[in-house]
C-alpha cells in the first residue's frame, strides 16, 4: 500500500466532505489507498452507529462504500493518465448513483475494510465496485457510479 | 399527516438505530409519517454535513432515504393488514438493497423533505420509493428493497 490516502491530496476546499474529509472534524474521515489494483480503505464505526444493537447501521455502510469509491474513481484517472494526485487541474468525482446490497448483518465492534475494484473508466465518468467485509466476511457489496465534478460545483467557482 | 411518527411505535429494542431510532442520542432520529397514499419525512442536516461546502453529504442522503423507505414499508404492512402500528407482533424492515440516483446538488442549510411511496408489497418484502426535495426541487431519488427483519436478528433472541 502506498503511504499517503488519496483524501490527503484533496486540495483544501475539497477536503470537507462528512465523509472523507480530512478537516472534517465530526465526520468519518476514511482514508483511501492502493492495494494492487484494488483499492482499501479501513473503518471503525462506533458504538452508536447502530441498526439494531450489535449491528452496524446500514446508513453508515452506504455512506463508507460511497466515498470509498468516489475516492477510488479519482485516483484510479490518475493513474490512468500517469498523473501524481497533487498534479494540476485536480480531479474529483461525485456521486451519480450508488447501490448496495446487503448481504449479510454487520457486526459493530470490529474494523470494516472497504475494498474497491473499478469496473469502466472513462475520462468523465467511473464506475467502482465496493466490498464491505468484517472480520473477512463479505457483509455488503455496493456498485457508484463517478462523475468528474461538474465546475460549477466547485466552491471556487460561485 | 397522523399524530404519531412511525419510529414511535417501535417497540425499545429496535429504537437504537442511527438514522431512526428514537432512543439513540447521537443519531438522526427521524421520524416518518404517513400523508394519503405517500409518506413524508423531514430532516435538517447540520453543518457538518456537507460534501463540498454549500451542499449536503451524499451518504446521509442515502442514509435518510433508507431510514425512511424501511419505515414507510412497515407502515404499509401494518396497514393492509388493518392492523395499528403497536400490535403484536412488531413488524419491523431491513434494507436488502438501496438504490439512490442523485439528481441535483442538494443546498445546505435548509429543511430536506424525503417523500415515499410503496411500489410494491408482499408479506415480507416491500419495495418503496423515496424521492428527496430542497425548497421543492427534487434533488435524489432512491429505492429501497425492504425485508421483513428475520427472527435471529432481533436483540431479544441472541
Amino acid at each position: 500500500m502506498e503511504e499517503k490516502a488519496f483524501q490527503e491530496f484533496y486540495p483544501e476546499e475539497l477536503s470537507y466532505c462528512y465523509g472523507c474529509g480530512r478537516l472534517n472534524d465530526q465526520g468519518h474521515q476514511i482514508k483511501s489507498y492502493w492495494d494492487g489494483d484494488e483499492t482499501v480503505a479501513t473503518y471503525s464505526p462506533k458504538p452508536f452507529h447502530t441498526a439494531f444493537p450489535g449491528y452496524v447501521y446500514g446508513g453508515l455502510i452506504a455512506s463508507l462504500i460511497d466515498c470509498h469509491s468516489t475516492g477510488t474513481a479519482a485516483a484510479a484517472v490518475y493513474r490512468a493518465e500517469s498523473r501524481a494526485m497533487d498534479s494540476d487541474p485536480p480531479l474529483r468525482f461525485v456521486t451519480a448513483s450508488l447501490h448496495v446490497e446487503y448481504l449479510n448483518p454487520t457486526p459493530l465492534g470490529v474494523p470494516l475494510e472497504i475494498r474497491g475494484s473499478v469496473k469502466e473508466i472513462k475520462e468523465r465518468k467511473v464506475v467502482v465496485e465496493s466490498k464491505l467485509f468484517a472480520e473477512g466476511k463479505l457483509c455488503a457489496r455496493g456498485e457508484v457510479v463517478a462523475v468528474l465534478i461538474p465546475e460549477h460545483f466547485l466552491p471556487s467557482k460561485p
